[in-house]
């Protein structure tokens, strides 16, 4: 919850630019809804998923500048309420306790109502995997009463797994569809925002494509299921608490 | 949706007491809300499940109307709109292609906003793994148009596995806890219905304390999840659709 | 082997659109590679996936008809050798002994190098786990000297599962992947022949389109992976056996 | 239980020889422990597994007839109490009802402290995965109280899994390894009477041998497992219950 | 082995409370057979296991102490040989390499006849799965001949995997059900040692009760399976090496 | 590719004999076919893999030296180009970041057409299942543009997994078979090479035995595969590309 009683998010990304394509919509589609989401970035991705700027022969402080500024302007298209930059480097993501212990602070001053992170496999970006084990030890201590007494600790937020890079290879099945409709143009804004992957942005326009496919299928089948044009799919780690099957 | 417009659900099960024990506080609760919730019982569980009646030397006919009975006095403790019991035998059960249809016409007959099965393997009840097969198959069917052109198709909803003893042995993993206390005096009187298997009403309102302590954890861990003295678990077949994470 | 000494191939598709769909590249691409493919359809599809046909009042012959034409004007568009229509039904689809029977005929007419079928899984669609549990038992029968003592028996060909919709629902896992740009718009024109399910054409171009960018990744990664606009991918039951890895 | 009051066992093999290769060992070994171990045979195995004998252009009842003088003359090496061939075709193999009540019949009358069967799953031979698939329904069955009112209806006996050929394709993990280096002389024996698949006898041999390397690194390690020459391995379906771990 | 020759057990315990809840009626049942049962703990369970305290405003110091106290009069009322307590902290637990060879030195001492630890998987509580993943590395230490040469070099004790919460979120799935009905009263003495964890106590006593009846229908079915009123579950790493089936 | 334009092949190995047992015949294979194969030893093996020589008395130096001596012999006999030690001690096994990079800056230097290593998951040897989370890592960070800027980033080659010991227990399943036949001599010589492991000789080559029926079986079943009398068998870790299935 914010500070100013309303709900909150937060979406973990190991790479500066992952929030855009996995979670741009949802982002989006819950800012517009009143949700204060907030980002965090622990690397740029500077050494590992910038080779454009590379080719071109900056040094790591202009790729960095370059991401940092990219992510910002996604951030912003994305009505995200604060990017907080770990800084963190990558290839290979490291986090230290104290990182952590840093992370543990962002996730119990924002109280997410939901957190979003990548999957638990993904034999070609390790510092995805890597990401989503340090996001569930933080959840974790996040929730202790006996870290820094005295501070109001975690409840239990869902944390979703956004869609990987070829979902079959990295064991990721999504539960949840999301209808991002609404906001597809400012997804499209913020894709947009990253000039150094280019190529990308059609891919993914094509991913909320197929998902919402998938989305009109499960929400109706061959009746006619709800229209959707856009929409982005999501993986549970947790069960549901319902009132209401 | 049910003739006067209101939602309807639909609990497929094997035996005559399978919903009785894994769904009853979702039965209850659901007709509590305005459902009308079918229940239709492939068999009464007449050979496999009424043991004692067996030791006490009744006949095949005598243990089939026993077993309706205490079937339907349960469906009127929870509040079953109709119960339906298809009469086909068990141990094992067999559904022939026009058994399949009959089911089908309920399907449609019904429009479930939802439906309720039983788990997708079980190497102790293949009566219970097969009812499922047969499910799926015949939901996949009466989406069909060309199946009795003109007849209204069914949507797409979603099935709930039920709770299966021994979860773990049947590869069963909830992710939706319901919460049933409101309903907890109307499954406990339909449990005792089951005069042949008084041992199981102890087992199964454990099973319920149990699932509410999940409940909670789920909803709000060490932080004080909701409050929760009953529950039912539930394992999805399909994705849900969304407008809010 | 062909009865000229040629390779050959065989697709086994449950209804007379998935071998469009889901291998109409492969099709095309061995074709023109000197592979004479044949292509079982078990049935037209004519109940479950001809909705429009059926919204619009044909009667079942007149959409079995329209699904007949359909399919064989696909298979002259990608260059099929035979299209064998073996009219079972659909939704659901059974197959006799008999039946059986009939496609190990057509087994070891054919002397597959390898053959294509469904995913393993399909909850949304028991005709397609049907079809390849069928074709599993079709193969070892087909291996067998005892079966029609006399005729030539069947090596061990590979069985290719293809892309199912929603595939991480089905449990599917593709583990190659097949460069199908210069046979692409053989494939958009087999599309084109399915008049009833406008709507897929541009679904399925744009898995290939998705299946071509994976084709780069897994070829080359981002130091400039193979150029590919088009693929497909399957996951293969058997293992290889290689000379050099 | 046997009518003697002694142990017993009970074997259920697809094909005439499946039980040599895959159980003879621990059937030798329990009969010497003085079990009484019966062998089902469902088929003799005439056309899926006697390529050898079609090729010298023998007839199906040569085929037959040959297969059950193997079978017996290796039950007869093994020490089998009773070896009952159903005789019910293979390739595919099939059960009626009836079939399968005659199972039921054996369980019974049986009434194995353990029961012994195929794997899974197995994509290379339908047959086995089916045969398991009865077993677990005919298991269930021979326990209801509703069947054959006034049998004695059978207890909850451990099925054990026998070794699959390719046993990581059939998804088959052991979790115990038998010893049965004193034995071993009659399993090669009646190895030794499948005079058609010569080739599988030092098969058979090494993988005792490999299980034997198993079975002492799992009893000891490299501090010294306990010595063993020859060993089989199972996989159980369900969990033991004891009374010291 | 202990000093004496007699048999031993080791539990390795993330914290303080852990072992009493998952694996007290199985220390206790050995301990009264003759084993010397060590007990690890590697924290106090201080920060995370301890809300109840913190609420109260104790320091770390107190609530390390209470902890302390209360596993000590738990491993007493269970008739534990020794606790080792590591304190190493909680909420996250880490142990340096130097850590782990205490580790190895104690299991070594130990020369456990069996180990018992936590689930592979949990996302709930990451300390539960790093401590299994520690106690894998350390028993292969423990194995190594140059490892503190001249030392006992461990032989291949048994890992049990004690029953998690939410059992089916972690992927734990029982394969030996022990019966803890002798020393039950033990078990609820220690349990009610855990005086900050009240709610727990008949938490646990129904896990029990639903765990006997799983020992029933597992050890004889409708038949009559062996009475039991109180069991623990486990699963086990390795498979198990036997004479007997 | 090799500095003189040849194709190239890196095989990492945890410790210093893995090599042999498990990929001997592949690395002598590709070396007969131009490949320049490299080695990496990531340990000798010292103190978990040399009980002989510690039984014996020797000292860690004299141990490192004589399985450093065996190794070169070992790659000798099978003509890898080159064996480079990391001598990074084992039991357990570890790479600081400084470590990974010069692993790093191996596989960029050899740039090789695919990688080996070990399985991913390993409950008796925790070294190999880390060895293969580093190569993964590894693997990833040499793909990177922004490592080492203006060095030649890494492609995308296949990681095989090659063949565990108890194959099931590891969840290793493989899916490629190769043939060893023309090279066995070379890797029964290599085996004979480690002399602390004289046991392991015939194990292997029985393994190698059965890998061969299995390729057999593969590549043409009962219509008579192609003839093989010795095979390794691997698991890719991600899916091929291809122009023809």
């Amino acid at each position: 919850m914010s500070a100013n009683g309303g709900k909150t998010a937060l979406v973990i990304s190991a790479h500066a630019a992952d929030f855009v394509w996995r979670a741009g919509g949802a982002i989006a589609l819950h800012a517009e809804k009143g949700y204060e989401v907030t980002v965090a970035c622990l690397s740029f991705g500077e050494r590992g998923e910038s080779a454009r700027l590379w080719k071109e022969g900056k040094t790591l402080e202009e790729v960095k500048a370059i991401r940092r500024a990219e992510a910002e302007a996604a951030a912003e298209a994305l009505g995200v309420h604060e990017l907080v930059s770990f800084d963190l480097g990558d290839y290979p993501l490291r986090l230290s306790d104290e990182d952590r212990f840093r992370l543990v602070d962002l996730i119990r001053k924002v109280q997410p109502a939901f957190m979003l992170s990548h999957s638990q496999y993904d034999p070609y970006n390790t510092d995805h995997m890597y990401t989503t084990e340090v996001v569930l030890e933080c959840r974790m201590v996040a929730q202790a009463w006996g870290h820094n007494p005295g501070e109001k600790v975690l409840g239990a937020p869902q944390l979703y797994l956004f869609e990987p890079h070829q979902t079959e290879q990295m064991g990721w099945k999504p539960d949840t569809f999301l209808d991002i409709t609404p906001v597809w143009e400012k997804k499209r804004a913020a894709m947009e925002c990253m000039q150094g992957q280019v190529h990308l942005w059609d891919y993914y326009t094509r991913v909320a494509q197929q998902r919402a496919n998938h989305f009109k299928r499960n929400s109706g089948g061959q009746a006619g299921g709800r229209d959707c044009k856009y929409a982005e799919a999501f993986q549970s780690v947790f069960p549901r608490t319902v009132d209401e099957l």
